[in-house]
């Protein structure tokens, strides 16, 4: 493609999603599309010729765009929010015609050193101390995976280099609440771990872990001759917020040498409100803490950002030097390579610059109030309204909650009714959630926080949870 | 942001990418900075009022671009080359605009079902059989961990559901040559079976995994109560784009039930020229292949394809269910979230899309040609003059060699002198190249196939070369 076609169809791409930006409100939240129906449209086989490229972008709008689900839509309440900011995209269309890969510094010192300055800016945004350093990782599931991995190798001094977890060494366990994230346990395993030795530590009526329950699982595993090694603390779990007892866990994990990593994807947007960081109190004797600003913040997914208190910790486990990566200026700069799993990396640390910079601190704490007062203002609904309940304190932006009719006792009843109504609503296609389940209850989960998620959309979503209730019944 | 300046800077920001490519040749391809220069441009704080975006265009002609190693530049022969197509800049745009995240089906069916079609389309272009199911992962060292963990489990028979590796059972060992890239090292050592477990095999005087020694690592670890677990072949390695024999490999492999993954990263592009496909000839017996489309092919970073002939056991090794996941859909669809380690998923496949339709296959063709032409053309110079050594064979696109001016003979003083030529030529600022060490031998390593490398610059880099030689004995 020559220079004129990228900028006439460059131009044309801008406008394309400026225009999807302004009218994603009109279409319905989630695809409606049929499993299959998206690949039935592409052809089998790949062009042998080229030149086709206006061929996919007149396909955006008739065969892509139906099987699109809106994540940037104002009514998309589902999962956990992944906001991408214009600016963010703006920057992502900078990163992507610069084309660098920042794994050395030499490769791109810009990469580097932009990447240093703006991660030190979200520390100082969420109230770290400046003894932790950050880094860039694509998801909290990598982050927590490399937490596990440098408390493995820590618990076992550095066993890697030696034998790994083959070495007849007594297991190492790992500690989680019930309510911590899918993520924890899957990297549990592909840490090697095995499921056995990850303790899942139930959890009190708000649904945050009981440190009693974690010391008496320490201890218990002590009793057996094993080897208790991390703890993961969620701030924020995925189901209902709840927020797990920093300070206490960190004492648990200083008294048996525990690696103390903190979850806080969702929640460590919110730390940016100052009156939030009550939330997680005791922060600091974190060994590692991982929060997602691709959710909350507004820098467009991928963007992980994760702490460590002890870097040269961090770059032992995961530093590798063959002679083709060893430039001039190692030793007085940051092979970023080192600092996590993948070798490559892209400029990802522009995203976050251009979204700082166009929304500012005080833009993004704004957002943040906003969207915790919607919340509250929802969980006030529930609360206020026969047949409605409430399931979990709302100290952040997602409320969990079902609908219990008159007369409705049975638990497999009560649950059918309430998948139903989230169905009627996500395939009305006006609002978007996640039914879930907590402890064994099925819930509705609204999870607020879309850019553009005002109170009129919270009100309009009460109209329709209501009305899916009452469809429900009939 | 609103919509209208949205535009305005995309329109501007879409041509400043523009000019960017054109006027690339004439920057210096590797950044002169001094550690720590772009950092002290940058302020140290971050903006607590918004609205500031146009400083941080404003600031990326005069501070980014000085720090930035230009991966796009003609002249760029460093590492292996990593092409960002016009293409894939504006298919990076659409995907950061429509802001979705695929980690399910139902989260943007169209992000799941186009990267069925493209990942398909690209096993058509290289040739493998249809057994082979593909998915888009970041990059070569995520996808070997993956493959790696799959191995472990294999052979294991899925112990991470129950000890990990922390069952007692017999290590098991990895096998890899010492031609290998360091992300096998790395990922063994990730994946928890230790660095004693790793078996580093010899290579021939073509730098290819000599399979009998292969075989006699196996037999030793057998009779010493290991367990052989897996052997990654490298078809195109880092140093000299080597062939390791990958049908022999897979015999030996098939003979002692190891798990065979190929590590083509580079040298995979390649295979759309059927005339380059007796290089990986036996591919079909492997259990799992990479390659980095994000490399030669032309799709930006990152984009690696990882294949495998038993999804079903990927997806048991990598699958989570937690409640808030599941969906009406699963069991009749990919949740591709199930296929490797993070959960979240950027619609990458938008951009192997853009590309393929753009270039074609025969585009990619007669691109990969003309590469290995200029690298034959190169290494006939290397071999017709004086004082030039060529280290190894040139199956593709990369040329190792070194200069050992007449009298030289302490091999100390040929790796300063050579140290020095790179030193020269990459602060010339007019081409950039990788110094590396082959079997304790300093080499120059020329990569060729930078999208826009036309035999041009790679006279103008042979002449380089050569003024640097004789500016470094005088």
């Amino acid at each position: 493609m020559d220079s004129d076609t990228f900028r006439k169809l460059g131009h044309e791409l801008v406008d394309w999603v400026a225009d999807y930006r302004d009218r994603v409100e009109g279409l319905p939240v989630m695809s409606r599309v049929r499993p299959g129906e998206i690949r039935a449209r592409l052809p089998s086989e790949p062009p042998l010729q080229g030149g086709r490229l206006p061929e996919a972008i007149a396909a955006l709008d008739p065969v892509l765009l139906p099987g699109i689900t809106h994540w940037t839509h104002p009514s998309f309440f589902a999962y956990f929010p992944s906001n991408t900011s214009r600016a963010s995209i703006l920057a992502d269309l900078v990163c992507a015609g610069l084309g660098v890969q920042g794994m050395s510094w030499q490769t791109s010192p810009a990469a580097t050193e932009l990447e240093e300055v703006v991660i030190d800016w979200l520390r100082q945004m969420v109230g770290l101390p400046d003894a932790f350093t950050g880094v860039i990782h694509d998801t909290a599931s990598t982050s927590t995976l490399t937490a596990l991995l440098c408390a493995r190798e820590r618990t076992g001094g550095f066993c890697q280099n030696r034998e790994g977890l083959q070495g007849g060494e007594p297991p190492l366990v790992v500690y989680a609440s019930d309510q911590g994230h899918s993520s924890i346990e899957k990297d549990v395993l592909l840490a090697g771990f095995g499921k056995r030795h990850l303790r899942i530590v139930p959890t009190d009526r708000a649904h945050a872990m009981r440190v009693d329950a974690l010391g008496e699982a320490v201890e218990a595993d002590l009793a057996a001759g094993l080897r208790p090694c991390a703890v993961v603390a969620t701030v924020g779990t995925t189901g209902t917020t709840a927020l797990d007892p920093v300070a206490a866990i960190a004492g648990m994990a200083r008294r048996h040498a525990l690696w103390l990593h903190v979850d806080a994807a969702l929640a460590g947007t919110a730390m940016v409100v100052p009156e939030y960081r009550w939330m997680w109190r005791g922060i600091e004797e974190a060994d590692s803490i991982v929060f997602n600003p691709h959710k909350w913040m507004g820098p467009g997914f991928d963007l992980s950002a994760y702490f460590v208190r002890d870097p040269q910790h961090l770059v032992r486990v995961m530093s590798t030097n063959p002679s083709y990566l060893r430039t001039a200026q190692d030793g007085e700069v940051r092979n970023l390579r080192d600092w996590g799993i993948p070798l490559g990396r892209r400029f990802r640390a522009l995203k976050l610059w251009f979204h700082l910079l166009d929304e500012g601190v005080e833009g993004m704490r704004a957002r943040v109030r906003r969207d915790v007062e919607n919340a509250r203002w929802f969980a006030d609904r529930v609360d206020g309204t026969a047949g409605w309940e409430r399931l979990a304190p709302v100290p952040l932006q997602t409320v969990t909650f079902r609908h219990v009719p008159e007369g409705f006792s049975d638990e497999a009843a009560i649950a059918a009714h309430n998948l139903d109504i989230s169905r009627r609503v996500n395939e009305g296609g006006r609002a978007y959630l996640t039914p879930s389940l907590l402890k064994g209850r099925q819930t509705l989960r609204v999870s607020i926080g879309a850019e553009t998620t005002e109170r009129r959309h919270v009100e309009a979503l009460w109209q329709e949870l209501q009305e899916a209730a009452r469809a429900g019944r009939g």
